[in-house]
């Protein structure tokens, strides 16, 4: 499928949506929209994805693109009115159209009648199916491994990890699956229940539900992990996901450089032992879980910081890791498969 | 406000939510509805709460009554078309009608229109409003004592307790309020978010939002707890509350004679002090909280087995604790004031 990504004004560190998909989707991706970058290349900002041409609009996108991908989220997760114009457009030449805002995309009246007119589909990938319901408390009964990324803080790197890990060890030659949980790992993936956006009493079992779906169908099943067990805010889902997915192994993502929650700076983040303890004293009880391996985002240090920054990061969790953009998987493989 | 209060075939061990009602909230309870119990009183199987003569149906009801309110909660949370005929006797009759069902009632055609046409209103208690956010973190800083009920499950007496323990407070001269966080608190104190039916990522923003309304009113607010940290389907909501809540103080809910999860019971409950650890260990990065007291749930134990229940759980816990039915509130209150 060929698409477009909406990222006006926000490409490339403010879009990671659109980094997501550039990075593991299976689209090809015909041009990125930002209109203060128009002119420029993927490639002239971020180098280990697939490159496209940045464009102003949907005007200036030569290509049949099958769909526009919305590939920010503002604060919020509302829709900008300076992107209507490029919405019209796409879905006046047919286009479908994927979006993870909050605001639903199909309860727009315009966008609905130009998407019934021009044949195309309103995607809104936050939005939950309807039978979802609470968990029945069987995913450690499954026949197929679990592994969960937790984290330490919102942004440290659990979806791009979970990807890579997935990615890496199919060409490795292992049956492995992504269980995505959220925005921009449904988009990746196609498919997924948005764990964050379903009623409170659901959470575990909108986890469940896809495992139990895809565990008869592969031998592992990486489950893309959200929040922090420490978040003032979030905190909540990360619990749900914990015991909804009941894995077998957990591995704890980190970000160099950070000592307390993003966006809560008021809030020390505890030490890396209290996180292990405490993810895997929450889990104990539902289902055993091990905190295995640990990936730690270094994005934007120096070589030697970063392998300073790992080298700290793997004494203080006793266990493997890696940062899996910097220096690749292979060594979390090893423990996880 | 007198109302009828709706348990067809589930008075009184199946209407946990009647009970409530009948307990607690300032309601006249003109009649409960209950075909199979049709000539009997409230008093006949129930000695603590306000009696009221249970009948057949609306027809039965004399009293000029404000309300109707659906008193039980079968599995699923749907509507049972077995009550139609005394919910549309009820509109006709002018009344409003309050639920706590999954189902929203207001979103039945036949309904809405009998109202409309008499001038009730539908209360769907269980139905979020639609300002709900993300926490901000900030429960801590409010100028309230804030005093948390947590759980070793479901069902096992939190609402209650925390019912109770608000009551007696004020009865002893304290300015103490109740933030409810589920169905049948909500419907005796007449407001509240519905915690275990909001969007999963607002679960922690739903507490912290009543307790910055009510902080400035009152002294202490006692949090109606949901679930258990531990719960395969819904420890979510039980970690959101923790974190948004913030408590000073938690006391932690048990019910005598039950060591697996209600409802999942391959789930063995860890012993108490597992409980005291997890509790107090997860709520300690965001806030601090200490266990400070237990209540003992020993419904339906002979006064000696009761006794030794209460012993034995006391002596796992280290803290003061009671059965606030059995034996009142005084010691709890002692510690928590």
């Amino acid at each position: 499928m060929h698409i477009a990504i909406l990222a006006h004004e926000n490409f490339p560190h403010r879009a990671k949506t659109a980094l997501g998909v550039l990075r593991y989707a299976d689209y090809e991706v015909a041009a990125v929209l930002d209109r203060d970058q128009a002119g420029a290349s993927v490639s002239d900002f971020v180098d280990d994805v697939q490159d496209a041409p940045i464009v102003a609009g949907m005007d200036d996108v030569d290509d049949d693109v099958d769909a526009l991908l919305i590939g920010i989220a503002p604060i919020g997760g509302g829709f900008e009115e300076s992107w209507r114009e490029d919405v019209t457009t796409a879905l006046e030449r047919g286009c479908d159209l994927i979006s993870g805002l909050h605001y639903f995309l199909a309860e727009d009246d315009e966008f609905t009648a130009l998407a019934d007119e021009h044949g195309g589909e309103i995607w809104d990938v936050r939005k939950p199916h309807d039978d979802l319901t609470v968990a029945d408390g069987v995913a450690a009964d499954l026949d197929a491994e679990i592994i969960l990324t937790v984290g330490t803080d919102c942004s440290v790197g659990k979806m791009t990890t979970t990807m890579k890990l997935a990615r890496d060890a199919r060409d490795a030659g292992y049956d492995a699956a992504v269980i995505p949980t959220g925005q921009t790992g449904i988009m990746i993936e196609g498919w997924g229940n948005p764990v964050d956006r379903v009623v409170s009493d659901f959470t575990a079992g909108a986890v469940e539900e896809m495992l139990v779906e895809k565990a008869d169908e592969h031998d592992y099943l990486f489950v893309e992990g959200q929040g922090s067990i420490v978040h003032p805010a979030y905190s909540a889902v990360t619990c749900g996901i914990l015991h909804g997915a009941m894995a077998d192994q957990l591995i704890l993502c980190d970000v160099a450089d950070r000592d307390v929650i993003h966006g809560y700076e008021s809030f020390e983040q505890p030490p890396i032992p209290t996180y292990v303890d405490l993810y895997e004293n929450l889990a104990a009880p539902v289902s055993p879980s091990t905190v295995v391996a640990g990936a730690l985002n270094t994005y934007g240090l120096e070589d030697d910081a970063a392998r300073d920054a790992l080298d700290a990061f793997e004494a203080d969790l006793g266990k493997p890791a890696t940062d899996v953009i910097r220096y690749g998987t292979d060594d979390l493989l090893e423990v996880v498969l």
